[in-house]
């Protein structure tokens, strides 16, 4: 089947493979008109880059994007708009001994089950590199979103213990360190705690967190298309994710009524929340207060040190995974979970452009031009 | 747009308002051949009835499902199976009040910024009856599932702070009290609570956990519609849920790699794992584990204490909402998350079937009868 | 896999069989604010009626519509339309012989082959009934497409050999004739042919012509979901239909460049075209002229004279099919066809308002309440 | 909206634009397994390249097709297919005039209405280049018919006024003539009346013909999703399409029950039909029949002689379309036409696997390794 493909109405389709001669996607359904360039991209891109430092991978990919389609003269015309990025750096070499081997926490063994064979170089198509494409969606859907005054803001609220509480956030420290942490204290700190797991062959799980802002109230689908629904879905579905939570998440579990519900009030005429336990959702909508949402990270599958397997020959076998992988990919998922978060909210956006009449008459009285 | 569907080859549409005529579901994809009848579905539906203890809601239904279609002879015909409910009890002046007031940690608000106006008797769309079409339609797919092998089975993991630990499972005992944890002391333990919230006025949230077994390795596919991620979107896609794990969960933040990956090794020739911290998935498919999710549900938002919000004309104002609400919904909830998920691995097998060439084969072999 | 649901944004899903308990339609994304009532979805319903004169079965069905949700208070409320109609007049003697024949010309050998089984009761899920379910969707669009200035007008070209030319249209004339044709002596030669036909057991064949006026220019995606391709397709799921033709049909294949092109000139500021060859269409968007779509319909298949065929055994043997048919179904799929089309275009202005920035700012620059 | 992307299962979605830097196509959906080469992509590309005589653009493409994705070691693998061209020849130049101008016949018009700017340069994303990234998807849809015995062979039937009667037919002759027609004879009168059309400045329709074979029967969904209106979308959605028949097409109309109806009777233990009126479905369904469609194709709107039309800024005006244009585009419309067959026919094929209990039962009894 077709899983490739993400959005209603601004589709984003990803391909590519780590090691294959490239990766890409196309974007289907981004509104004609709107100002975007290569630069716009890359800026996304390079945020996601490896080999920044010694946390992330040292493969080394310079990640150029290529807008093959959909712009024109600087705006987009309403068409697909094609991104491909070459891949280069492509050591098959590192990888041989996976081909007959399946490596523990990856998906090697049932992507053989499923197809029956599989490109084993690098994880093929569930390697990191498959989120350059949502990635560089991301940058468009973002552009989108700032024309419409709204905000999305990811960053790194954990790794392994070390954590930012709520009321220790400093955003303008978040570009500051490598961890992209809104404490460059606790940044420290983990940065401390990475370099013994690095020692120790081994690696750290992590939480981002992520807060969009400006979003109307009402967005997002009553039943299963709900805003929250949708978050879950494109969220889990980067690699390593293991748990997805809307504002006060799996803490509300052992709250009590009186104490979740965000009361409302009038604040300067308009419709306002005196708390957002809800991060900003009610029955699946915007609720006009900022979304807060937040992705559980699990450690790097692939560490140096020694662990128990099977072969695709079903023999018990031991496996070491050498070669260029970080220690902890929550920094540069940071950008991933961003971006998914924003091609969501602009999928939505979108869909609700048709949830009253009121709205096709704001658009046809106008446009019309008819025999 | 239209949030009403979910699933791409297995389609459950929902439809139906709390106080309208009736509520329903159409399961359009459904194979043809499976032995149905209505007592199949009643049966799912009578756990989510409203009215069977003392907490749950008063509201007296008998929701008894009728199938008007997609079914002959007492097995499915392969086209859409339109099963209806009708809402017998609607006592509309209950709600009298809230047409005025938007209700704290209800969807009130957003739907009326949304759609301009509202269906405000008993929550309309974003009522849980709304969820009787998700059972019913979680009925048909857990019978697809068994004729292949393949159990769900959902529960009450928590109450307010009253949690079953992993170590203290009693299966057999999830039927035995009405709060369906499986374990009968944490359970009398959480029902004392829950009569102490009711006398406070107030509710409690709690944590549902649902375990799949029988799946086999493969079945997700690689990207956006990878098994948890599709699971995420179906599981808080349900009112009042706030979070969603998968396997270790949140708790994968804080793990290093070394201890979350599990360890392959060969089973009586099977491959096998010697630890599930996984919960049944890698790389977005299913990898032969039993699957394990949990969601986070919050406190029903309807309490009678007297709370602070804001009227449709915008002036501050105080609401107590009487009439008959569960002091906990996650009980009730239990069947809807086991039908979700029953729902989305009935779509994620379907889809599986075209995956290769071998498949393909196996199926158009032997039924050809070509001019 | 579920193919019972036609549209993108503006969801049409019919359920049904025949001879079940009932037929019926969910209308999924529509809009909310649209004032709607069951006697505007029985006005459609009422024009394909059967029973009404001697070239329409005499079957008896009320079928009466029950509107049981997304409407409140006389508007829509954006949520899913659930319509039903009752199958009332269910005669399944007269059908029993076909359980295990295949009737030539009818659905049930690769029903039989598809599904394993079947309803074979009156054509079960291939009976015309099912259209009950696309008119009422259909009597939904048209009121959309009302309100914003667009009519649709459906009407039988031709019965037969007997045919109304271009320049003998009398649109007026349509309502007064049974055959719905826009010339009455015409529909009177075509009466007597029909009469004929009825006398020697046998059925005609003919053609609808719909045409939509009022469409803005632009409506339609250019490439799989362009505006022709996309009616096409609705306009060939209509049983019976066997060729589809916009504007000049299949007379193109003859034509020249220099004729078959439209000359554009401007008219009172207006950009117009001097002939309409295209019928409507350019590039798959209307271009502002008339949308102009024909339907070849084939004869009844059901006719009383023995036709060759075979048993579900593989038996050479011969069939009579007695009952209740008409010995045309144009003048009954005349608001089948305009139902689709209305559908169609309904869908695809629906989409058409992502398709530029200007309309996301005109939407969502006035509508915004945010924290 | 996104209208880039045909099929559920095997989707199909092209992007770029006649002058931009590449066209593609990514085929997501595709099982694993399937033997595939770029070679095997060219050989397609080949049959629709220009230049290759003098009823064809001069402009000169090589279109190398280069396989991104999706292919390791010579077999699919499951995941997206990515496949690009490089444009070479783009001399915008002769395209110039046309900025401001809208051309009688082509997207101009509808392109500004609707998206408010474009890409003018050759037609942009409606320009004939488009159908690059179909062929190659058809290409890949080819080969996996192939495995499953199904056949599909598009050729010209008719130009103007010059037409290969049924009873005509030499298929061996398709090859041997520039236009594609399976007889030599009427392909030189063709011709002979292409090259004075050629010196009129002006250009020709046709019509294109499309058989398969081998087909089971059952292939289809019996509603929205029949085959042929599937079918018609799929034609029809190709530019210059005006009109799509099955079977008999619009001859129909004129016919009566007795002779339209296939008679079926047993050969060979096979259910089979005497005659083939339906071209093969029967309600939307393949009935084990050759299945028969045909296209009618206008004339190239591109015409060097004077036509009257508008500027952007709304001046009456007069425009001479010089430059590198097929004065019929019918035989190079003859591979694109086959490839959105086999695409149609394939995503049928695929989803049928899901019709009913025996297929799932049959897949995964024998692939299942569960814990």
């Amino acid at each position: 089947m077709s899983g490739s493909t993400f959005g209603k109405i601004f589709r984003v389709t990803t391909w590519g493979e780590s090691h294959g001669a490239a990766v890409g996607v196309i974007v289907d359904g981004c509104p004609a008109g709107l100002s975007l360039s290569e630069a716009d991209i890359q800026t996304f891109l390079d945020r996601r880059k490896p080999g920044q430092n010694k946390y992330t991978t040292r493969r080394s990919e310079a990640d150029t994007v290529e807008i093959l389609s959909g712009v024109f003269e600087g705006y987009t015309t309403g068409t697909p708009i094609s991104m491909v990025v070459r891949n280069k750096d492509q050591r098959s070499r590192d990888y041989g001994n996976i081909a007959a081997t399946y490596r523990p926490g990856h998906a090697d063994y049932p992507f053989q089950e499923k197809y029956g064979f599989r490109d084993y170089r690098g994880g093929g198509r569930s390697s990191g590199r498959e989120t350059i494409g949502r990635v560089a969606a991301g940058a468009v859907a973002s552009l989108i979103l700032r024309e419409l005054g709204i905000t999305v803001k990811a960053y790194t609220k954990s790794i392994g213990p070390y954590k930012v509480e709520a009321n220790a956030y400093h955003f303008s420290e978040i570009e500051e360190n490598p961890l992209f942490m809104p404490n460059n204290e606790v940044a420290q700190q983990a940065q401390a705690y990475l370099d013994t797991l690095i020692k120790e062959l081994n690696s750290s799980g992590g939480t981002i967190e992520c807060i969009a802002k400006g979003l109307p109230a009402g967005i997002g689908e009553p039943v299963f298309d709900k805003l929250d629904a949708l978050l879950a879905q494109a969220v889990m579905s980067v690699g390593a994710v293991k748990a997805v939570e809307i504002g006060d998440g799996i803490s509300v579990a052992a709250a009590v009524g009186s104490e979740n519900n965000d009361p409302f009030f009038m604040d300067k005429g308009k419709v306002s929340k005196r708390t957002n336990h809800s991060g900003g959702t009610l029955g699946g909508m915007s609720d006009g207060s900022p979304l807060v949402l937040r992705a559980s990270i699990k450690p790097t599958s692939s560490i140096a040190r020694k662990q128990h397997t099977v072969t695709i020959d079903g023999q018990d076998t031991e496996i070491s995974i050498h070669g260029r992988h970080d220690p902890v990919i929550v920094p540069r998922a940071v950008v991933v979970i961003e971006s998914m978060t924003a091609i969501t909210l602009t999928d939505l956006l979108l869909q609700n452009l048709s949830s009253k009449m009121k709205h096709l008459k704001k658009v046809y009285a106008e446009d019309k031009n008819v025999e």
